[in-house]
C-alpha cells in the first residue's frame, strides 16, 4: 500500500491540446498488460529533457540525448515500452531501438529522428523489438487526447498506483494547463530516479527555455528523492510545450506570468516525484529530510543522502523504533570532514531529540515513538555550521522491498 | 545461519603470554549475558590502534585516541562493554567512560590513562556506568590467559557466531603466536566496520611499528568489507605486542622473519574481517568482488562499493536471481565520470556474463543461476581502463536483515 497516495481521478487529469496518446499490448510484459504507449505531438511542440547520469546509459537514452542535442529537433512522437529496459544490450540494443523509431516514423510519415524512444524494465535482456513494432499500428490508431491517466497506468512497472497530476493556471487572462505522468518505485536515486516522467503544457514557452527548465524542474523534484540509492540506466524526464494556449509567449522567467507558470510546473513535478517515494517498493513511511545549518547546499545533500541510504535508519523507520542514534551515526559518516558533533541538533517533527550532539535531557522515548508511528515524518537535522538548508524525500526499508526485488523477474 | 563459518575451537585459539582476560555479567545486557570483558596486559606491552572515521565518535573512541596519541602510552588494561555504545552521549558520556577507566585503574593500582575503554551496542542512551563499575572486581578476579574464546563470545552483539583465530609462525627458530578476536555483524562499512577487533602477539616488535601496522592490517581486512554501508560510531581495532617471545626484535618489515610475521598478522586480520561478513546480519551469501582494469585503486574501490551497497544487487543475490544488469547499473553509477560502458566485462565465478558492456552471446541464464545458488560467489568486473585491481567482500540483503534491524531493541 502506498503512503498517502491514491489513484488519479481521470476527470481531474486534463488533456493538453497538441498531445494525443495511444496505448497497446505488445506482449513485452505478460499477455493482457498494456506495455506500449505512444505520444503523438502536433507540429511545433518544443521539448526539453534530462536523462540519467549513470555511465551505463540504456540504448534509448543514448538515442534521445543525441536527437535532443541536435540544433533544431522536431520531435513528433514518443514510443515508450515497459517490461524491458534495453540497457546493457550494446550496439544491437541501439539498433533495436532505432528499428522501433524507424517503424514508428514510417507509420506516421516522419523521419526516424523525430521519434524519441523510452524503455523501462529488466536490464541486459534483448529488446523484443518485433513485438513492439507489430503493436505500433494499434497504439497509433487508438491515440486520443484524454488518455493521460491510461498512459500513467501503461508505463508502470513495480508501481502499485498510477501517477498523474494536472494543474491549470491563468496567465494574462488566458488559462493554460499542465499535465504530467511518471513511473518509478525502485532503483530510485538522484540523477535521477528510475523513472520516466512526461510533463506537457499547452502554454507558449520559447523553445530555448525548455532544456534548462527540464533541468531545474528535475533538480527541485526527481533529484531530491531516493528510495534505494540505485541510479537507473533509463531515467528520462521530458517537458513538452505545445504552444496551443493563448498566453503571451514566455521568453524569460522574470515576470509574474512566467513565475506563476513556473510555480505550477514545479508543483506538478514535485507531486510526481513525491508520488514515486509514496509508492516506493515496500514503503510504509514517507519521510521528509530537512537539513539546515550547512555551509553549502552540497553538504546538506550529503547528510540527507547518508540518512536516506542508511539501511539501519530505514529499518528503524519501518519498525517505528525511535533508535535515533542511527541518524546521528549517519550524519557522522556523511563525509563532512570537519563536522563538529557537539553542534548537531535533531528533531522528529517538533520533538527535540538531540541537542549539541547528545540526547536532550527532556526527550522522552514515548514522544519519539509517537512520531515514528506516523505515516508521514519530518526529520530535521541542524548542522550548526552555516545558513544553507535543503529538503529531500525518502521512505523506509521493509520486508516487502526485499520480497519485491528478490522476486522481480519470477 | 552464517555463511561457511563455524564457532572457534577453543583448543586452537592459543593464549598470548602477557595477556590475561576476565569476563563478567554487568547487567548492561539482559541478566545472564556476559557483557563485560577486561584485558589485563603485562608491563611493556606495545599497542597500535585505528578507530572509526565517523565524525560522531563515541566517547570511548575519543578517550582511546587521546591516550594512544600520547608520547609514551603505557596501556595496561582494556575495558570492553557490550549493550551500550556510549555514543551520542556528549560530555556526560565521556565522563562516564572516564569513571569506568578510573575505577579500573584504582582496582589495578594504575593511572586512569593506562586503561582503554571500548563500548558497543545501542547509540544515544546513557552508559550504565555504575553497573559496569560494580562488575569490574569479578572480571579482574576471573582473568586467565586462556579466555580468548570466551571473550570472543562476550563481545558479541547481533553476531551469531564468535570470531576468533590463531596462528603460530617461527621466526629465526623461535615460535611466536598471534591470536585475534572481533565482533560485528551490522553497521559494517569501511573506515571501519562496526566492529571491535583485538589482535595480540607475543612477538617482539618495535613499539613505533604498531600504529602504522594497525592501519595497514585494517586496510587489508576490515576496510575491505561492507554489509550495509553504515559506518559505526565505535569501530576500534587494536594490535598488541607483548614481547614475550624470543624472536629477534623486529624493527622494520624488510627481512624474512618480519615478512612471515606480517603475512600471518594479515591472514588473521583477513579471517576476522571475512568472518564478520560471513556472519553479517541475515546474510545467506558470501560475495567476493574483484575489480580489475581500473586506472587507480580508488576507482576500483568506488565500483566495488557501488555494487556492494546496491540493495537491488544484494536482493538479487539473496534470491539467487541472475538479474545481472543490476551489477552493470551499479558499475555505471559508481562515480567514474569518463567510464566507457563498451569496455565493461562481467564474470560470475568463471561464467562470462557480459562483454564490451553487453550480454555475452553464449551466456546462458542456467549458468548464471547455477553460480548464484552457491553460498560463495566471486564477481569479477573488468573496467578496461588500466592495470589496477582490488578485492572487497560483502554479502546479500535478506528478509532477516530487515527483521534483525527492525527489532534490534525490542
Amino acid at each position: 500500500m502506498p503512503v498517502q497516495l491514491s489513484a488519479p481521478n481521470p476527470s481531474q487529469i486534463f488533456p493538453i491540446p497538441g498531445v494525443n496518446i495511444g496505448i497497446a499490448q505488445a506482449g513485452v510484459k505478460r499477455p493482457g498488460k498494456d506495455d506500449l504507449t505512444i505520444f503523438l505531438l502536433d507540429e511545433g511542440v518544443s521539448i526539453g529533457g534530462v536523462f540519467t547520469k549513470n555511465r551505463f546509459k540504456a540504448a534509448p537514452v543514448q538515442i534521445c540525448e543525441s536527437i535532443l542535442n541536435a540544433v533544431t529537433p522536431c520531435v513528433r512522437a514518443l514510443v515508450i515500452n515497459t517490461g524491458n529496459a534495453n540497457a546493457g544490450t550494446g550496439e544491437s540494443g541501439k539498433a533495436h531501438a532505432q528499428m522501433v523509431c524507424k517503424a514508428t516514423a514510417d507509420l506516421l510519415s516522419l523521419e526516424a529522428d523525430q521519434v524519441l524512444p523510452f524503455s523501462t524494465g529488466v536490464i541486459m535482456e534483448p529488446l523484443p523489438f518485433q513485438k513492439i513494432i507489430n503493436a505500433l499500428p494499434t497504439a497509433i490508431k487508438n491515440a486520443t487526447s484524454d488518455a493521460w491517466t491510461k498512459a500513467a497506468y501503461s508505463i508502470m512497472t513495480t508501481d502499485t498506483v498510477a501517477k498523474a497530476f494536472s494543474k491549470k493556471v491563468t496567465l494574462s487572462g488566458e488559462e493554460v494547463t499542465i499535465t504530467g505522468i511518471a513511473k518509478g518505485a525502485g532503483m530510485i536515486h538522484p540523477n535521477m530516479a528510475t523513472m520516466l516522467g512526461f510533463l506537457a503544457t499547452d502554454a507558449c514557452i520559447s523553445a530555448e527555455l525548455l532544456k534548462p527548465l527540464a533541468l531545474e524542474l528535475a533538480n527541485l523534484s526527481f533529484n531530491r528523492i531516493t528510495v534505494d540509492g540505485d541510479t537507473s540506466t533509463n531515467d528520462s524526464f521530458l517537458i513538452m510545450a505545445t504552444h496551443k494556449a493563448s498566453n503571451p509567449m514566455i521568453t524569460h522567467w522574470g515576470n509574474d506570468d512566467a513565475q506563476r507558470l513556473l510555480d505550477a510546473l514545479k508543483e506538478v513535478s514535485k507531486l510526481l516525484a513525491q508520488a514515486i517515494v509514496r509508492d516506493a517498493e515496500g514503503a510504509t513511511k514517507f519521510i521528509t529530510l530537512h537539513i539546515q545549518g550547512g555551509q553549502t547546499l552540497e553538504e546538506c545533500k550529503k547528510v540527507a543522502l547518508a540518512i536516506a541510504h542508511s539501511p539501519l535508519v530505514k529499518t528503524a523507520f519501518f519498525a517505528s523504533d525511535p533508535n535515533l542514534g542511527r541518524i546521528l551515526a549517519a550524519v557522522g559518516y556523511s563525509g563532512i570532514e570537519d563536522l563538529d558533533q557537539s553542534k548537531i541538533e535533531l528533531y522528529l517533527d517538533n520533538v527535540h531529540v538531540a541537542t549539541k550532539g547528545s540526547r536532550c535531557m527532556d526527550y522522552r522515548e514515548e514522544e519519539g515513538q509517537r512520531v515514528m508511528k506516523q505515516e508521514e515524518i519530518l526529520v530535521t537535522v541542524g548542522l550548526g555550521r552555516g545558513d544553507c538548508s535543503d529538503t529531500f524525500w525518502t521512505c523506509d526499508l521493509s520486508h516487502e522491498y526485499v520480497s519485491i526485488n528478490a522476486d522481480y523477474r519470477s
